[in-house]
């Protein structure tokens, strides 16, 4: 099993909840851990899905609180945004939802270390692979996570 | 349940390796969940130890690599010796054993954000809860734990 | 006097390290400290171009070796990618060159954070001014750097 | 010329403010440059002392503010304590006075990584070069930080 990341911005559309809650619940299902910010937004709605699921949920969190409370795992690490650079490192692939720049950055570092990236309605950056659906993003997400180099 | 880190050195002698086997049994006994630096030596032995009994465990290792063979999730930081400041603040109580300069930093990083720390043969400074057995360590910190303020 | 940041690929073409030396001889020129990730490439060439010029030039290193031999302090972070995000912050604003995925990283970042960035043949990010020569990108940045909110 | 840290607590007695300030005084007038935390207290002291010599200062500091207004250069991390460790990386060698838990964080971070620590009243750790007056701690870390291996 795996960990899979997912990034987006703590302040999403009603569309955007639902693709990230679709994209927890199925990560769940295929039983790799989901790794993610431990916010709101995009964060809660994939943590959310996931322990609808018997998922298992690591927020790895900019401050010292307790992330949203759908976590299982809560990595405080009072390091602000310097955060997106352990989500990157600790995915074995990452799905990108919508977002802002800081899942900008995130997609950035990802790329720079060499982390496959699935998108959803996301950036437009050289290197994410652009995915039509949630289902699409977890299933090659998985698949990558499972034939890694 | 609560977050109990456990820390300690990456070279131990036999008997910090059998204290923190027990530590890290009887923390997976009492549902909480193990966290810890994610390398060998105490780490590597806590981790064992909640593995072989059902346990749930955490490494926050300071590199990108996979850290120990026991360990559930791996939080790549890439932050060397600064991820020590992860662990404490993740830490709902913190357990050291034996240890050296690296596990000092944890001890005072712990005890500068409040959180109790209860020591097995370890460094003698000021506020660390010394503990005789692995057995008193896990109570009180389960306890300490159990009893935020 | 202000802090301004030129961020950019450790790898340039000739056209990108003569953009980057120019850059560092106008902050400089214009009593501006020179913050940069102190490696090779588009950081050397303006840390060289500042001390050619009297500046001062300051390197956050991803590790913990010296940087560029341009630098008159060296701050070893050891965090790897995660001290681009120092670089951010700690600038008034920021110049981007050329780059990869590094540079947008830092771009992100700045964006995020609302640091001014000025950029000349880099990533076409919203947000991002784009200068046509490497003296706009300096006029305007040190004009921002003495205008903050 | 080399970097040395002054590294103490935030809050002083009037006699650790003293002994900061002779001691960023020496630091200035041997030419090295002082890196500190960049907050009051200790840190203040010693910066004020330096730039009543021409020194040059840089703050290393935990938030995303300005630091003390003894700074020449400020190096926001927004970090929190992680940023301890880039002080101890960047420092040649390290002088500590008084202190509390923070400040017993960076002496073990800096004795881990094999920095020469030179102590005045501060904690008593073995490998830490205790020495009786702030000339002896600059005289002695000024030595260190010419003749690094």
């Amino acid at each position: 099993m795996g960990q899979i990341a997912v990034i987006g911005a703590a302040d999403t559309t009603p569309e955007e909840y639902q693709v990230a809650f679709t994209v927890g619940s199925l990560i769940a299902k295929n039983h790799e851990t989901l790794v993610c910010g431990g916010l709101r937004g995009v964060m809660e709605a994939a943590c959310k899905g996931a322990k609808e699921h018997e998922g298992v949920t690591i927020g790895i969190i900019p401050d010292t609180g307790n992330g949203n409370e759908y976590l299982d795992v809560v990595i405080r690490t009072g390091l602000g945004h310097a955060r997106n650079v352990i989500i990157a490192k600790s995915a074995d692939a990452v799905i990108a939802i919508g977002g802002s720049y800081g899942t900008l950055s995130e997609i950035a570092i990802a790329l720079k270390i060499k982390r496959p990236v699935f998108g959803v309605k996301t950036w437009n950056i050289e290197g994410v692979m652009k995915c039509a659906t949630p289902e699409e993003a977890v299933l090659r997400a998985v698949d990558a996570s499972r034939h890694l180099p």
